[in-house]
């Protein structure tokens, strides 16, 4: 599992006086920094793997400014050349939102899926929840 | 079915060199304001009605930078006190994502969800696909 | 003068209620599309031109969720290789914003700034503020 | 002198291959979270009080993805009612961007400016650079 602590800004705030929930697909896609290393260890743009082909997302509590929250991410499903992550954000020890995000292993110079290979599917298979 | 036209902005494109996906659920997010009024007219954040509870979204095609984009929004289903939205977003006449929101109508007041008027649900049945 | 109208988004206010203070520079940037487009036309990532070196930015109003907004943008100056933009924002035809975007005129593959051409000079001085 | 520090986000980036420029306001507002908190202690948006009226930033490097960035902030003057904050971020030990954000203790119930007290302007005093 990765952990990512994140402050909240005053500007992911609405006016309804908590986050605003488009923040939370933002905060999951910065949990997945450590999935994204392990396609493209030096995460440049040139050579970028994972593109986002669904996102499904629960929004169980409100998030409030001035408190941490933390996103934790694991791998659920590795396939051919997609794989599935889950991902739960947290704000003082409560599931505040949990979702799942499903990208595909993207080859940019082609433009084409590619099987995710052995080498980094073993990696992926280190994440997935226990 | 409600239109929105949307002109997207160089800081909402990414290293990728197009639209980075967290912007479609502020878009569609955008595309609900005439959904927001039917609850609260005026809209004001005092009288605010309508909490998320599930996104999902599939993306289908990149969204660049440069060319105007179209979200349209429908009502697909009306239960007692939520329902859900559904969503396409359109460039240069092509689906790009598409998805569902669902929805509270929640009293901020008692904080609690309530049924939903019946003239709340006649001016939504309006705004369901056919 | 360049004039873009923009319709407030939810995820754009804050918990004070009103529009965050830091979506006026996202928004003075979405008024500055034509500016890009004189020097890059088919606004292409890859030959990019305009490199903003400073913002200063007045707030004046607040500014709401519900009604739209217009950005106005001037040339203000056109130096060797940089110019400044004017730029004003308005609500319900009340000026609630104001200032100055700094831009260099910069070669990406060379990455170094260049004088700006007699053509795209002939052309940005169309925009000045009379 | 307060600090924070950053981990960038792939939707801070823009078609450049770069964080935007319009981060740098969002990051240095976040910055300010302990200033914030002087005149407000629990952060509560009710009793908010800092309202900003000016942001000046320059911008001198290029921030990239997938590298820390840190936010300094001082206070740089301390009127009657206002305040000037002094700002520099930086990542790989080069100051990138620095500016300046001016604010106004602002009493929104009776939506008047207020001079700042003696204990406040105590403890923001501690922060002046040295």
């Amino acid at each position: 599992m990765f952990k990512l602590t994140i402050q909240p800004r005053v500007s992911e705030t609405d006016g309804m006086g908590h986050i605003n929930n488009t923040c939370v697909p933002v905060w999951f896609e910065a949990g997945r920094e450590n999935i994204f290393r392990i396609f493209n260890p030096d995460l440049s743009f040139a050579d970028w793997r994972c593109v986002v082909v669904n996102l499904n997302i629960d929004y169980i509590k409100e998030i409030f400014y001035g408190r941490e929250v933390e996103v934790h991410t694991w791998v659920k499903h590795i396939g051919n050349s997609s794989f599935i992550l889950e991902e739960e954000l947290y704000q003082s020890g409560e599931l505040c939102a949990k979702g799942t995000a499903t990208y595909v292993n993207f080859n940019k110079k082609v433009r084409k899926a590619e099987p995710i290979s052995d080498n980094i599917r073993q990696e992926l298979e280190k994440h997935i929840r226990k």
